[in-house]
């Protein structure tokens, strides 16, 4: 049987439920918890990785030398993951997370921008820290453009690649294509991060696992914004029993859970209008809080708004898209021309 | 495309998260909802059926009648629905239902008891009436004995048969291999009711719609005990993507969705550690406040009582087996023999 790791980011990922609100108590807590039940990787940060702590995406409660020192001590056997999306962080902050003790770090791109991971990638590779790439919003791609930029993020110097379905669009289907091409393009292991907006957060990542995906992400409770994650104490059992050993302790994994459920967020995550919306449209759902502001100010459909946003593919940091869209839809309403 | 015709339990198996406390307006508002959105069958009753009001199971806010005549009203198109289980209610009550208008009424018996379903069925054809039988805990029989009670039940009258994952255990392959071999053997609709204990409800009602099931269940926000149903407004987009047209409208739907999170419902479920135990155990989770009760006062482990009332085969009904397992681990953790 194929062995699964599993990289955990529910103190990075997790952090957009609670606007980067964490406390070092709580980080602490949980870190700790997850090293009782052998989880390997344990990734900590703000939502939006290294560096990001900004009044723009929101303020980290905990600065990054605080996060990244608090769970470094909490950690006995678990590795520290970092995220670093470019532009947001820097180089600068990967120097500072690799001197923290960071074990596993993370670069994040769009899926078809890894020339943007390039030098991250291999300024890592130099530092000797073990260097991942993650293509991001990957159902925007075909399974042919993630192998090919997945074979470019190794050629930059990543030890494991792999995709996030950042929207939360895929179907198990959809799944074992894309990660059979990359798995057939590359010869380190590769990621799956998965989103649950379609309720196929779990079953994505076993499709994943069985075209040959060897690391998978979960969160406790599945804590991340919107429909959340695939959620870790779930997904470990259901890939045990379909044959991939992961090393963990189960019960220490539920007690994490619990811990994580009390401690670290004010309700499990809830898969609400706008984030089934968001998954079937493939549109990235932290434009929700936008698109309602406007489509209520325009009186349109905030779901025709995410409907739109996604035929036009509009990716994050292109927020000026919601408001044509908005603007087309609050004119068609009108019965004017579009 | 093969079209799918969903079921709604909201109004019945979501009871069991409030303890069968939902109010006339509650009932009348979500079924007005639920007809506003096309949905084709909704079903009302106590969380355990017809008749099965009681100080044992708990009493429901309002009557049997008083839930029929109310749904009954509220719906224009929407087929109405009740469940009954043999031995909770009696002839006697579903002469009531159909006297009130119910259009599809469902047997539920254990998975290979299809014979107390005989004479209900037998009199429900009688009456003209609809008449289905769902086989429950169905992971506790092969493939091959679900199709032959499958086809016992057709002999004895049902118009659509099928199977309840009542511990939330199956994964999609196992769901694929069960609904196929009914399917096989019987030439009426086959049903699918799916639990979420492991995060696969909506992928294993995708399975099973994909291996030949036509009338899918689903709640809204997947309103039940536990870890909760299939999400309805989650399994009616993903079914349509896959192929399986519904004929709903998604964003009526979608309001129904948020009337009952905001109506029925103090919380959407959230899959905590005995959900999830239970579902790995194929334990009924309505077991969980007698466990966690009777381990507690024994100082042992409610997670390795369920998964050892899961190798002992134990079912609804049989609480006295909690009783055993709970003394039996007592001993063991004394150091004494088992």
């Amino acid at each position: 049987m194929t062995s699964v790791t599993i990289h955990d980011p529910t103190l990075r990922d997790g952090q957009h439920a609670v606007r980067h609100q964490l406390g070092a108590a709580a980080l602490r807590g949980y870190a700790e918890a997850a090293d009782a039940a052998r989880v390997p990787v344990v990734e900590v940060g703000h939502g939006n990785g290294l560096g990001a702590s900004s009044l723009q995406v929101g303020r980290a409660a905990v600065s990054d030398d605080e996060m990244l020192s608090t769970v470094r001590e909490a950690l006995t056997t678990s590795r520290m993951g970092v995220f670093m999306l470019p532009g947001w962080g820097t180089s600068a902050d990967l120097r500072k997370a690799v001197a923290h003790g960071a074990d596993v770090l993370r670069i994040g791109v769009h899926c078809t921008e890894t020339s943007l991971a390039e030098r991250h990638l291999e300024f890592l590779r130099a530092e000797g820290a073990e260097a991942h790439c993650v293509l991001m919003m990957s159902h925007m791609a075909t399974p042919a453009e993630l192998a090919e930029h997945a074979a470019n993020a190794v050629a930059y110097g990543a030890q494991a690649v792999g995709i996030m379905d950042s929207a939360g669009h895929f179907l198990p289907a959809d799944v074992t294509e894309r990660i059979g091409a990359i798995a057939g393009a590359v010869d380190v292991p590769v990621i799956f991060h998965g989103h649950n907006n379609l309720g196929m957060a779990v079953a994505n990542s076993v499709a994943a696992a069985t075209a040959g995906a060897t690391i998978i992400d979960g969160c406790a409770r599945g804590f991340g914004a919107g429909a959340g994650n695939a959620q870790l104490e779930v997904l470990v059992p259901v890939l045990e029993r379909t044959g991939f050993p992961t090393g963990i302790d189960l019960y220490a994994l539920l007690d994490a859970a619990e811990f994580a459920e009390r401690e670290l967020m004010p309700a499990p995550p809830v898969t609400g209008s706008l984030s089934i919306v968001s998954g079937l449209a493939g549109v990235f759902s932290g434009f929700k809080h936008q698109v309602l502001d406007r489509a209520e100010r325009a009186g349109v459909d905030p779901r025709d708004v995410f409907f739109e946003l996604g035929r036009r593919q509009a990716i994050a940091g292109q927020e000026d898209l919601i408001v044509d869209v908005v603007a087309d839809l609050s004119t068609r309403k009108d019965g004017k021309a579009a």
